[in-house]
């Protein structure tokens, strides 16, 4: 259902198809170039961001997905060439919102390169569940979904042409469903962390992810600057 | 020339035979246990540490080296079993006295594993120059002192037996040498740093550096944390 | 249905059985060793090969597959020993008529070695596609078919033996549906080309493609002319 | 000796000591962020360039190195920041000059970002030692440099670091060496490669070098876009 | 059901649901701690234990599970911290009580850690199967079950929180199941061991486990200590 | 049907079950230590044998299966120990009768080291297939049995334990099948090897792989005694 | 000296320069295109051959170096294009002339190639050391010459431009030393195989190497063709 | 100098020459077959051997070297075809004579093979350095002589025809220089061992070492059976 402060943007339907069914009565709406002004995503929201691709200096961000938590996305459509988003761009500088991403290195720097903010404070559930889930080298979003939540999550989508104009219900799912899960992922995850005296460190390692990001954009992407070699 | 604060401390000969002769008339303080309690070494440090070999749990701390800059050192020989070295940790701890290593990693891992002390505010000639010296992939501390201070050092005796109860001539001239370089190789790395625009960088990777110690010695030695694996 | 240039051709029979259901009612032209001389087929044709194997100077060509893009295709069977064919010659060599491959640098050194002719121009939607589809590394002609076009192609029978002097109705089903989706790629691979302003390079990099396939069979396949080593 | 055109240029004395002594009486023109006004370096120049590394978007051009095959060579200081030459873009872009180059891919990269302008029409010595030498696969300048003209060139200084504000001797002898050779590389080459019936083929490599060039800094660099892959 | 020694034993009720159809009727206990005082497993005990991971200095022992080879097994939660287990001590450590393991090598050195105890004397399935089944390079204990008792086993649990304080029912059914089949595939592993005449040397393999378990935790667990390396 | 000539061996039911389904009808003859001396196989014998393993000095032979291509096949377990076959021995040495393998190398070897009879003639189908097929590099017997002759094998039971005493109907029916389809292979590989002018290299290949196998058991098993390492 | 046999052959002068000083007044007989018609090689004669790289179907022949084992080499330069030579010819096809080479497989393709005869009968030093000096995995003509000979030969001039029209005295010299020494070497390694009783065994592999020199024109240049994969 | 026992021995002359400057005054004494009947080589001796090669089923012992200690060193000729050596049986299983070998593995495997006597006690230099010298991975013997005892000795011989009938002086003195140290660092070796509280894991390595060897013979040289793999 499409809530009054998104007045002007387009409510993706309830899905009804098989491919979708797993998505029950998601609720995702989709912008064009920002958020709406009146946006109110709560002080720990989910981000996730799709590209035309992995290589920073060629692959533009095409869509920015946010959620609050409360199982309701907005998918966010970015212009080749655009270069500002202001809400989005407030969103990630607020010191007081903590942000949640899965693998935040690639989308905060992804981020940065578009409009010039480097976003913080942060949350990353990769970086948690490798310090928590020392039992496996699973770490991806579907492992994490599966073993945490016991949902299943499709990643088929992944690979596809986010830079399209108009994306495909398909594409709007399987955006929505990156952010949808990471709120009750860090709770499972910080339960861990705390149980097996790891917090603190979580704490550290997310607050180099900045730096971090910076060295990729930076040219040092390749290289562990912490390494021997 | 031995120094009045290290009265009890014995003092290597002036190198005479063709292995040492590069070492020219350095003086070396040798110490079992501790620091003196009189001993200065200044507000920037130079250190390293000599082990058993490279497995933390394993290979215990044998030799921690320190120089304040003054073309001397003070060699420091630890026991097997020894948990404590009150001035050295005292050093270690000193937020005023800044330390400075070459791959900074390794070493303040063995001396919190060694003390238990963490060591800090840090500076690694070895991040400073991957971060300064993009035209190599040498960042090895032979490497650096050739290149940037013309100077030629041995690591013949690298590999040797650090364990052992007396120290050979060239051990402790090999152990000397590997602090008196630091600060030479610091003014130039941060010259660098600055006419490219990397030093506020180099200041976060250091910054990072005892909570990537602190990992080694958790259990995640092998890990990138922030790799996409 | 076998329409009147083609007089003398078998006209494979609309698949009836399971394995060919997603051809429907696709007509093939059969014909050994030649296109017939009425053959039409415009100004930008579909064209791939089939061989007995990888190694150009001991896996003849077999088979060439062509169509003009309306559903239809020719499947032309080369002879052991063969070394002309006239009509494909003219149109390989016809600057008027657009040669679409995929992977184009195997098949036009295939068919320069079996008849002396360079084709060109040349399209070649395995280039488009590493240039336009960034985000994946899946460039194979069903992936891109599925994708962009929604289908599913097999390529069950694409190491068969193809040498044999009578193809199986696999076999043909198989080889024409690798010449009936060049078209509609293209117009795909047009579009987000243009769009991330990548025609011109795509351009750049089909026109090098005959000196490829001469560096291919002048004995340079395994090297890279262009890279450092 | 300084000739007249080049009244402002610092002109590097004969190299004396040991290390500079197989460049004879070389004489090197030093100048800043440009080729003076006068320069005429004839038309076939051989270019070579110096950059902080190997990455395009981190690694600046510091020096550009220019010689018409007199034995004589101009070395070019390039400023940070710096985004215009217009003597060096002039003589890139003049079509009726031929730039020589080894392993041409990496210098007109470098150029073309740094003044955006793409050198052409180009000799590559690196891709015509390729074709011409089969009987080896050692091809980097000082290997042709040794087996073609019986010279020993050093490679020391190519490891060093090429921003700082005045260069050394031995770092203005080796910038020199980079170019010195190229023309006589060019005749015996040349030569090698009419012999083999290879002369075209090379010609036809040649003009590709802006595209492959292009692709690198496109962010194609890791990929040889004609692979199968 | 719930035999009179465990009278403040959990008893898990025989499973009902699909996931848990093929352990029929099996007997789980479930103690916390330690086994009960008046446990007894006979002279032949099969062991497997769950842990956090496979790093010995940072993942704890969770679980240890034991079956005295009568189609049940008891299965002990160990507390995070917990040093000692007098029950299970003793059992470990008694000479007259043969241990079976799974690959014992890991988890002896892991109840060593634990407990300071180190297991003997002790058979190995893995060990047995590697000399016995030479046609195979398969000795996983799925594979072995499969192919030499004819039953399939689930590894689905394998990578589950073992360290959550309650756990699930599928972890208590998977970690039953790999202890209830070790005396069957004993008796079949020593028909094959003595048939082919290496009954002998596979007594000399499982005496050396614990100097083997012992090399591992005191830093060689990388390392084949008899290799030419 | 048991025939008349094998009055004393024991006769494979005809498979009932799901399993041996494939195998219509089969009829295996199974013997112990030799084939019976009236045994006929023709002049043209398919062979194959199971072993305990894949290295000679140490798994030894368990079964020979033989079929002269009537769809009968001659299942012999040879018990261990065993060193003389007399009938099978004098089979293997018939210079008159052509043993059909399916990589004969290992099996030719596994006879010679249990029998001390080098066999031939021989005929291999898998230096056949990669001779005749080259577009393709699955050269396995199922690969083989499949594309020439449409049937589907199954290779789960090739690693089981042959040195049972009473071996599974399943590994009866899968021991069989390796030698029912020989014939009929080689009658299409011979035709695609005449067809591409590769029947006399083939012949050549034959006839050196008893020196192959020979320089398999005298310790070069590793190594391609042709290759310029 | 130049006999009289060789009346227009070019005879290289005794070398006098420290470069050839090994080889003390080798004679060495320098001629183009073939043999002269009297020449007389004895009925065993060494053979090495000189070509422009490693790809049998881009680079030619250039060289063929000949000796009939007296410290003596006849040098024979092949004009590009060349495709007959009929005292070369002759001497390749004689079954009554041995034809001593290291690597065979290599040199009896390049001379098939050449002049479409098949050599006969062969020995391979390269395969006779593999056999008889099994301490090693050095078989390099090099590495033969100094053990079993006690002399140290250069292969400096190995990769050169043999298809210049003139050779250089290194050239001439280096060519020369790869004939001279075989003689030698294949009484030392028939020594050493009939002491282990691995002379027949060679005598097969020597009598396989005209198909292998086959399978590598007509396309298994890169395959072990008795090999499982 | 040739002692009273060994008579009928031949006695290496004290070498003169360069290339055995090192092993000054070294008394050798050779034999054939055997250990003289008086020989008494002590309570501890070091043994090494030479054979032609590694693989164990074709590569026979040539040679094998004991020592005392005492800076003199026999060396026994062993002939093709022996299997008996009466003397050096009765030393190999003498319970109360400690066998010294670096990396003893292979050695005890060899003399095994050769005469069936597995040798015991045992102790191995290369064991004892890999638990003793943690700081290095260079556990070669000639890398112990080096740094434990400040020799250098040469292992250039190491590859050579040990078979040979009549062995040169360099291969007599490379022989024995390899059991002349052993004694030596067995004692420095012991002694870090103790200091680091190695010495009992050390003894149970050595313990297993024969049960080792037996499964090299047996069939498992490659495995490492104690590996999870």
């Amino acid at each position: 259902m499409l809530g009054a402060p998104y007045a002007n943007a387009f409510v993706f339907p309830a899905p009804a198809r098989k491919l979708l069914s797993r998505l029950r009565a998601m609720t995702i709406r989709l912008h064009r170039g920002d958020l709406p002004d009146d946006a109110n995503l709560g002080d720990c929201v989910a981000i996730d961001t799709e590209t035309l691709g992995l290589v920073p200096h060629r692959d533009r961000l095409c869509v920015v997905q946010l959620s609050r938590g409360d199982g309701t996305a907005d998918v966010v459509q970015i212009a080749a060439g655009q270069s500002r988003a202001p809400n989005i761009e407030r969103l990630l500088a607020d010191p007081s919102v903590l942000k949640l991403f899965h693998f935040a290195r690639f989308d905060i720097a992804v981020l940065f390169r578009a409009f010039g903010v480097m976003a913080g404070p942060i949350y990353c559930t990769k970086i948690a569940s490798k310090l928590a889930r020392t039992y496996t080298d699973r770490h991806g979003l579907k492992d994490l979904v599966r073993e945490l939540l016991g949902h299943e999550i499709s990643k088929q989508q992944q690979s596809s042409d986010w830079g399209s104009d108009s994306l495909s219900e398909a594409q709007l799912a399987y955006a929505a469903s990156d952010v949808l899960y990471l709120h009750a992922l860090r709770t499972r995850l910080d339960a861990m962390l705390k149980r097996e005296g790891r917090f603190e460190i979580a704490q550290e390692c997310f607050g180099f992810l900045p730096a971090r990001a910076r060295l990729d954009l930076m040219g040092w992407a390749e290289a562990d600057i912490f390494s021997h070699q």
